[in-house]
C-alpha cells in the first residue's frame, strides 16, 4: 500500500495537500506521521529514514519515494488517472498547473505571517504590504477561476482537482487569522470548508496535544 | 508561434529555466523581453499586459498562457513529447519533478545570498550555515543522480530533461560565488557548462547592459 510521510496535521501545510488529494479521492495510504518542530536535527534525522530530502511530505510506493507536495500530486494524478487530479481540457489543466506552481515557489510574506495553526484561536493581525498584495492575488485567483469554471463546479476548475488541493491550506490561514474572502473568491473558500476530507483533516489537527510553543497561539 | 516572456538574461533565473528547455530542444519561439528591476510597479504593470500574474517567466501559445518556471516546463513536456522533458521511465520521471520540486520551492538562503548575475566578478561570500546546507543538500542530489544515471548520459538523468533547466540557474551561482563543486556533482556541472543553448543565454546575458545597482557586482 501507499505509503504517505507527514508532519503535524496542525501545522504542515504542505503535508496536508497531497493527503487531501489522496483521502478526497478514496485512495487508500497508509499514514506515517513524524512529529515535527521538536528539534530541526531530530527532525530532520527522522524524515531521511523515509526520504533523502529531509522533508515531508514524501510518498512510498514500493521501491519509488516521491517527495515534495506538487511532485506527489503529478506522481498520483498519472498512476491514478480516474481521479483526474488534473483537468482534462489542455488550457484548463495549464492554468490548474500554473497557479498550483504560483502557490508552490509564491506567497512567502502571507506564509510566514499567517502559519497555518489550526488551534489557533481566530483573530486578526497586522499583515505587511506584501502579505496584503498576497491576499488579494490569492484572491483574485480563485475569483478569476469562477468566473471562468464555476459553472462546472464549486472548485477552482469546477470538479476538485490537484490546484485545490495546493490552495487548501491558505483557506486555513484565511479563517483563522480571520482575513476576508470577498465575492467570487468566497465559493472556493465554501467548498473546501465543507470538503469531507478538509474536515476530517481538520479534526484530526485539532485533536493533537502536540503544541509547539514557538507558534503563536494568541 | 509561442512567445516566452521573460525578464533580463543577466538576473531573471526563473525566466533561464523554460527558456534553457525551449532551446535546449530546438523548439522554435519568439522571445518577448521585459526589462526587470527598474522599478517594482513599473516591472509588474508591463508583465500583465502578458500574464495576470505579473511574474516572468510566462509562455503565450495562441489563447493559452501558462505562467511559472515548472509550470510551462509541464506544458511543453505535454506539446512536445519528442523533446522528453521528463525521463520515460516512471520511477525516473518520479525523481525528476521530485528534485525539480524541491528547487522550485526551496532554497532560498542560497537563492539570497546568491542571487543569479552573470556580470558578477567571480570570487567568493561569507554563506550563512542555511546556504551552505543548500549547497551541501544541491551537490548531493547531483551527485546521486550521477552514481543512479550516469551511465546514461552526463545530465542528470542521463540525457537532458526538464529537471536540468531547473538546476541550470544554480551552476551559475557556483561558478560566480566560487563555491567548489566536489565529486560526482561535478559531472553535472560541467555538463551544463557545456551545453550550446547554456552558453547561448549566458553570452547574451553578458552582452546585457542594463545594470542594477541593486546587484552586488563587487
Amino acid at each position: 500500500m501507499l505509503k504517505l510521510v507527514i508532519g503535524n496535521k496542525n501545522y504542515s501545510s504542505w503535508s496536508m495537500r497531497p493527503w487531501l488529494a489522496l483521502r478526497a479521492n478514496d485512495i487508500p495510504f497508509e499514514e506515517v506521521f513524524i512529529p515535527l518542530y521538536t528539534n530541526d536535527k531530530a527532525d530532520k534525522d527522522r524524515i531521511v529514514n523515509f526520504s533523502d530530502s529531509g522533508k515531508v511530505p514524501a510518498l512510498i510506493d514500493g521501491d519509488v519515494t516521491v517527495w515534495d507536495s506538487l511532485a506527489i500530486i503529478e506522481y498520483l494524478a498519472e498512476k491514478y488517472p480516474q481521479a483526474k487530479l488534473w483537468p482534462e481540457e489542455r488550457a484548463r489543466r495549464a492554468h490548474a498547473r500554473s497557479i498550483s506552481a504560483e502557490m508552490h515557489s509564491g506567497f512567502m510574506p502571507l506564509r510566514n505571517e499567517c502559519g497555518m495553526n489550526l488551534h489557533r484561536p481566530v483573530g486578526a493581525v497586522d499583515l505587511s504590504d506584501d502579505a496584503r498584495a498576497n491576499v488579494a492575488r490569492i484572491q483574485e485567483i480563485w475569483s478569476d477561476c469562477h468566473r471562468r469554471y464555476g459553472k462546472d463546479g464549486p472548485f477552482l476548475f469546477g470538479a476538485l482537482c490537484g490546484a485545490d488541493a495546493m490552495f487548501a491550506p491558505v483557506v486555513h490561514r484565511f479563517r483563522t487569522y480571520a482575513i476576508e474572502v470577498r465575492g467570487e473568491a468566497k465559493h472556493y473558500f465554501d467548498a473546501m470548508m465543507s470538503l469531507p476530507a478538509f474536515q476530517e483533516w481538520t479534526r484530526a489537527g485539532l485533536a493533537e496535544t502536540l503544541v509547539i510553543e514557538r507558534f503563536e497561539t494568541v
